[in-house]
């Protein structure tokens, strides 16, 4: 079996787990780490080669982006152009559709595939969500996330001037209403009250409920753990009260890079294009041949 | 929008909720019921127009094999060979690979598409189990099924030779143990031991602890409510104690020919061959375009 040479893109959170989601695949060659700056002792990353090229590490099938989601567009259209698959975690909903329609074009003309919003929310919750609805049409799936940190909003919080360190804890209220609590660390002479301002005026927090706290030491509070419930009450044919639920309690950038080293498979097998996970077949996420999967998990 | 042309082969639990289903989905017309004879008053089922024979119905892009799982073969390479999709909800585990490797081929040569296995388990069920796996590779998956009655296995007590009438119910014991309580009501003259050794022998239930109990009217005990538990508990890269877990509570039948409804979309968007449920992105499985189902479930 020819294995798919993956490099990983990014040494953070998610990118030091993908790493060993990479190592742990049967099908896969880890062929490296893509770090912004690499010299001297960070020409590795653990126990990884460290390039800042990409074309220093040979022949790449699939980058995993684990870079913050803002970057994806611009990071995914020059791997694409250079005929390198990706998987990206893209996590703005409303971004998707319109990510998908410019990275398309690209993957298409360069005969590769792009893999966008793969995660868990969005990502496997997805293909939940799109099942449960094909399994009784009539309804609501309300989605309750937490509670637990949310990488993407965190990544946010931290980029707000004057912050020095930030951390974002999704609190479920139920019925798909949530609670954002963020913790910030200021740099000095910052003002609390202009970053509580524009923490509650950024578009990944002005629909919910938050609340902003300063503290001394945010690594201090950091939990790596997380948890969805997804719930559908709904109809199948002409028959009500079909009750439908998926619960999970999780290590966040553990399953998010998991979930990005599995659709690097479906890379090497859907013609090329953009996709988001509800697009792809599951059984592709998979290593090996389908029969045995059928016969195993059918 | 042009609608598929959907046809409904049976008139059992399953075909009559599936006539629902296919009424309930804006995309398909409902061209008929096919039944095993047809005479007078039976020309009609319910409000449906029946017929023996699918040619009497016109154009016919997909047919619902809403027929006992051991005559699904036969079934669908008839229909198939006339060049009609099928859909059936095939639930001996063990024999899947094989049927999708006998119609696959029929399929093809007539560029048509069979879709094996549509039901709950299998069936949606195992896009879930599939989907598990993906998100934690290493670890162990258990389903656990009911209380509730199984269709597939009451089909099988009831066509043990001295049975009237048969219930079959699943009790689940945990980790993917399974008690079988079977309810039989039998003809005249026959013997209760030979009755409840035929059905302990047969394949559906030798692998389960199974009871069978002697009673005047199985019909005053049927209830057509099922529900199911998957969980896993799993290793995500190298982080283990992953939790992930599905339930639904839902009315069988309902939830079955639903399922097969649904399918029939993903026959018009395949291309010619035979699938189970995990070959199929979980998007073709709803109605109309994918755009607008990424922008509100992803």
């Amino acid at each position: 079996m020819e294995k798919i040479n993956v490099a990983v893109v990014g040494w953070g959170n998610v990118g030091k787990q993908a790493v060993k989601a990479v190592n742990a695949a049967p099908d896969m060659e880890l062929v490296g780490v893509v770090r912004r700056s690499v010299s001297g002792d960070s020409a590795r990353a653990g126990h990884v080669r460290a390039v800042e090229d990409i074309k220093e590490l040979g022949k790449v099938d699939v980058a995993l982006l684990c870079t913050p989601t803002r970057a994806v567009e611009e990071e995914a259209s020059k791997y694409l152009a250079m005929g390198i698959s990706t998987v990206d975690s893209f996590d703005i909903h409303s971004g998707i559709v319109d990510l998908r329609g410019k990275l398309g074009p690209i993957a298409k003309a360069n005969g590769v595939v792009s893999v966008v919003a793969a995660g868990w929310d969005p990502g496997s919750d997805s293909v939940v969500r799109t099942l449960m609805e094909a399994m009784s049409p009539g309804g609501i799936t309300y989605t309750d996330f937490g509670p637990g940190m949310s990488m993407g909003h965190s990544v946010v919080a931290r980029s707000v001037a004057g912050v020095a360190d930030a951390l974002s804890l999704t609190i479920p209220l139920g019925t798909g209403v949530h609670r954002r609590l963020v913790y910030v660390q200021l740099k000095e002479g910052a003002s609390f009250e202009k970053v509580e301002a524009d923490i509650k005026t950024d578009p990944y927090f002005r629909h919910d409920e938050t609340r902003v706290m300063q503290v001394d030491d945010v690594q201090a509070l950091v939990d790596m753990g997380h948890g969805v419930s997804m719930s559908r009450k709904g109809v199948s044919g002409q028959t009500h009260n079909q009750m439908l639920q998926f619960n999970m309690r999780i290590n966040n950038p553990a399953l998010t890079s998991q979930v990005m080293a599995s659709c690097a498979r479906a890379c090497k097998r859907l013609p090329p294009g953009c996709y988001t996970m509800i697009e792809i077949p599951v059984v592709d996420l998979l290593p090996g041949e389908r029969e045995g999967h059928i016969h195993r998990l059918v």
